[in-house]
């Protein structure tokens, strides 16, 4: 059975060292979350995601969910006493705002907490991960009403939420959505029409299930300017705000996946349902979108959380196996065999996996820090800046980091040989579990798009040349230092590379937008090699720095080494990248679709 | 639901245009395998594929095998009477020697067979598949006795057959297996041990089961040299050949798997069962190797039917989806939206599978016709190339193919957004499925040590040598076709890369293996890119030569242009490659086994 033990010293590296949060105890948020208090929390956290979630992952993946006739879910054995748990241990309000319960911890650490769960039963943390989205969703566009009805459930755990996109004929493009809301004299709307996709749509955790659904207005305009974004909850609120009349809308159907079978995704029949307008009118996509920077990141996580689980019990396996000799003599002379952890292709893996996990990670707190000082800095000029960052940096994040991810999860399967394939050594559901990730909250392709038709342009390619500037001023700083040599080799490399793809893309994506689709996959990879250079080229100083003062400590040096195995082993990747995408659209676009 | 129609036109091209298999009309096999004969033959293979195998696939995926308490298996519905009727329609006996009641076509037309059953229903196709090993285990190895009283039955499919091999302790380094046999005075010997992830291994198809088997007789050496090879029949034969008294091997459980789920994957427990001994004592592991050449092709391929099934749904979906508008102006103004399959990403991971499906399949092709020319050959420099190659592509073959094939079918399951990972489609399961190739018959980490450190290096290097002669040969006699430049360009890349990775394992490989350990897994893929490009460029010259005569056939020009997809977009991964194997192995090896 696998197991999971949570990466606390790297989230105190990440911290304290890279990060160096103390630098920002002036903002809201920050003020209240001492280092000290922080790590503590995350303590905790760890027990609970190690103790009490891990163990149920294989019986959530076993199990799966069961819907009765009557459209009510149950959930795996052991879920509905962990959520309750969860709720009790006040998890659920880690990142929410304190005026509805929550504990205003900065993003930065919530995602911390959010990457242990993950790890340990990334099924279930889509619970209260879908009820964060509802939160945000109505905390940023609903009315003090509905702020003061649905929050401080949401917050607290009590009450969970779905956010209700895709219907059978539209994901991407929801302008072709058909769910419709009838006004009625109360101001309230009436809601028909077939949801799909909902991952937490029915369960038996929570006493309620609030459903923010997009849906169109009666005499709308058409496409995507005419959706709106309601809340419908499962149980409509009685006189004093708790769940009383059921609402119309049931599960028609769970449906069967490749992974994450411990969650209820959902077909959700709305049937003349009862919902509020969120935010205004025809302003659904917009609200909707507003809620996407934090799901998206979110997402790009659940890529490392899987490999990290996945690397983890690769390392367990490769030092416990014996089988075969090392190539250059046994190092295990008194056993059968050596343990394969001794042979490089072994190794080569397993580094994979670390060095990426490790430069992933950074990137998730490093994007995310920047969320928090979007939210709280007082300096308009650093809200700029992290608003640009937010907005660059999120499609690289969710797209690079799910492909990567289930590769080095694919490749710690592999590590196992026969027994990876085999279910009851847990291995094959991490990849199965990690294969979604790619896929939803907006398949890798929208990303990638998203990235080079609209976030690279904006502003005139502010936010990329700022990321340029901050590099070389890094490689300025740290270029005396021969130390740093082998970081910034390949953090220069990897930038001249991406500064070339992205001039590749201003002189022939504006005239030819089909040259920009077909550049935008190995675009967003290449961004994503250079950024998690340039995550090792910090965190290398940082470690660097640390081993100065603490230099016995030998987790600096095992970071300098797998900073040093990015760098020869992954980074090579973005020169193919640059010369695929350099190729252009012509022979992509050259067949018609019926010669395929 | 997934649909297949076989790439029978892809045969023809290869069989007529590209390997020209008429010019051996001159050897056995071969010659009474005219190519009208051929493809008649296969075009009644691709009716029983796609009408009676395809329709199970999911079948076998969804209910799985079922082992009752006493240890029989039933095989998923339908199964059973496909079976009959494959045996019925003389399918198992394709490539068979007719001395034993086979067609004895030649290997590389079985070998189509073969990829059509396997794109249609991979876990069925394993029956079969298992039993051609085990007649070929009998075929080289066995005493005439032997021979007659087996290999009848497994030709013509009324028994299938198994190999045993893998121990719980023991998969790779079978030097540690323990299975024992006691010789009896009669010269059989009694087997007792167990074996794990016996692939069809028991089973409710076939009136007997031949199960090949490695055990260590008692008192051999320990290690490799200890090791011999039984035959362990379920039923032993009764005076008149036919199965008679029940023997002492049970299934004692079938795996929970990912995928191939039609396949029964038992634990074999083997108890005084009565075995025969193939070939010499302590032998057992030599005999087991001349099998594998021929058995990791056919794995190799299953990488590339998978990826072929995947290809061609990805393919209808993206034809049928309707969802977004092109980049560059609607192509679908009538419609709510565009299919897809205008976007140049869909077409980007639709272009990457077919380029490597069709480059993967000529690799194949070619590869296996050196195996029928090692077999049939008059000529000894014939023969002695042909086995210089098999030897060395084998590895590459495996390894790449079912690397590359899951990859692609991934990205073809990517197309399909979230219903990709909805199991009712399908998509799913190809991927699932085509996960164990890379596993089984020697894990690609294997494979690729098999191939720098012992394949490349046999008789000074003379078959890699060889080979980059002949791709030299091909591009100086086409070197004045301007039409052939991308494919040419592209070929004298790779190769000239291939080769510098060829010199730096030579240089660094022999000094300090570790090195050559490191190198091995991108060494395997440079390797599987240059053979492909060398594949595309005999294809591109096929397909020019045709079109001087069939200019309207769009074939040719299809062809052309996938080509210069596989150049432009798979082939930049060489230099990456390159890259990565000279990084050596000292950052890999830096870490104690403790600290990762």
């Amino acid at each position: 059975m696998p197991t999971y033990k949570a990466p606390l010293r790297e989230f105190k590296f990440l911290f304290r060292n890279v990060l160096h949060i103390e630098r920002h105890a002036n903002l809201p948020g920050f003020a209240d979350a001492p280092m000290d208090l922080v790590e503590q929390v995350l303590e905790e956290g760890a027990k609970f995601c190690e103790n009490v979630l891990q163990p149920l992952n294989a019986v959530g993946d076993h199990e799966g969910c069961k819907r009765a006739p009557d459209g009510s879910v149950t959930t795996p054995t052991g879920f509905k006493d962990a959520y309750k748990l969860l709720v009790e241990g006040g998890w659920p309000a880690l990142g929410s705002d304190p005026a509805y319960g929550g504990q205003g911890l900065p993003h930065v650490v919530s995602l911390a907490w959010n990457e242990m769960v993950s790890s340990a039963n990334m099924a279930f943390g889509m619970y209260p991960g879908l009820s964060h989205g509802a939160y945000e969703a109505i905390h940023h566009h609903g009315s003090d009403e509905q702020r003061q009805a649905y929050l401080p459930k949401l917050v607290s755990g009590e009450w969970t939420g779905t956010m209700n996109l895709t219907e059978p004929h539209c994901g991407t493009d929801l302008g072709l959505l058909r769910t419709k809301a009838i006004p009625q004299a109360d101001g309230s709307h009436r809601i028909s029409g077939q949801k799909i996709f909902i991952s937490a749509g029915e369960h038996d955790l929570a006493s309620n299930i609030i459903h923010l659904v997009l849906a169109r207005i009666e005499g709308a305009p058409a496409g995507v300017k005419g959706i709106s974004l309601f809340v419908v909850p499962k149980f409509l609120l009685d006189a004093n705000g708790e769940p009383g009349q059921r609402n119309g809308v049931v599960c028609g159907k769970i449906e069967e996946k490749m992974g994450i079978h411990g969650n209820a995704t959902c077909v959700l029949n709305y049937d003349d349902a009862v919902g509020y307008l969120v935010g205004q009118e025809n302003k659904g996509l917009n609200a909707m979108f507003t809620m996407m920077n934090v799901a998206r990141l979110g997402v790009g996580m659940q890529g490392l959380a899987q490999s990290e689980a996945a690397y983890q019990n690769g390392v367990i396996y490769a030092r416990d196996r014996l089988q075969g000799r090392s190539l250059t003599g046994p190092k295990n002379a008194a056993g059968p065999a050596d343990p394969i952890i001794v042979h490089p292709d072994v190794r080569r893996m397993l580094m994979d996996a670390r060095a990426f996990n490790e430069g992933a990670r950074a990137f998730c707190f490093w994007t995310s820090l920047y969320g928090d000082l979007l939210t709280y800095s007082p300096d308009e000029k650093v809200r700029e800046k992290a608003g640009d960052y937010m907005a660059l940096m999120t499609p690289v994040l969710k797209g690079y980091l799910t492909d990567k991810g289930y590769a080095t999860a694919t490749n710690c399967q592999q590590i196992y040989g026969g027994h990876g394939y085999i279910e009851e050594w847990g291995m094959s559901q991490f990849v199965r579990d990690a294969r979604i990730a790619q896929i939803y909250e907006g398949a890798n392709g929208i990303q990638a798009l998203d990235l080079v038709g609209r976030k690279l342009a904006a502003n005139g390619g502010r936010a990329v040349f700022t990321f340029f500037n901050e590099i070389d001023a890094f490689i300025g700083d740290n270029a005396d230092d021969p130390q740093m040599k082998p970081y910034l080799d390949g953090l220069t490399s990897a930038k001249a590379q991406l500064q070339d793809g992205t001039m590749w893309l201003m002189q022939n994506g504006m005239s030819n937008f089909d040259n920009a689709g077909a550049a935008s996959h190995d675009y967003l990879h290449l961004f994503g090699i250079t950024a998690l250079a340039y995550m090792w080229a910090l965190m290398a100083r940082a470690a660097l720095d640390a081993k100065k003062v603490n230099g016995a400590d030998p987790f600096y040096d095992v970071k300098l080494v797998t900073g040093r195995h990015f760098v020869e082993r992954m980074l090579p990747d973005a020169a193919a990248h640059l010369t695929k995408l350099k190729s252009g659209s012509e022979t992509l676009m050259a067949l018609p679709a019926d010669a395929f």
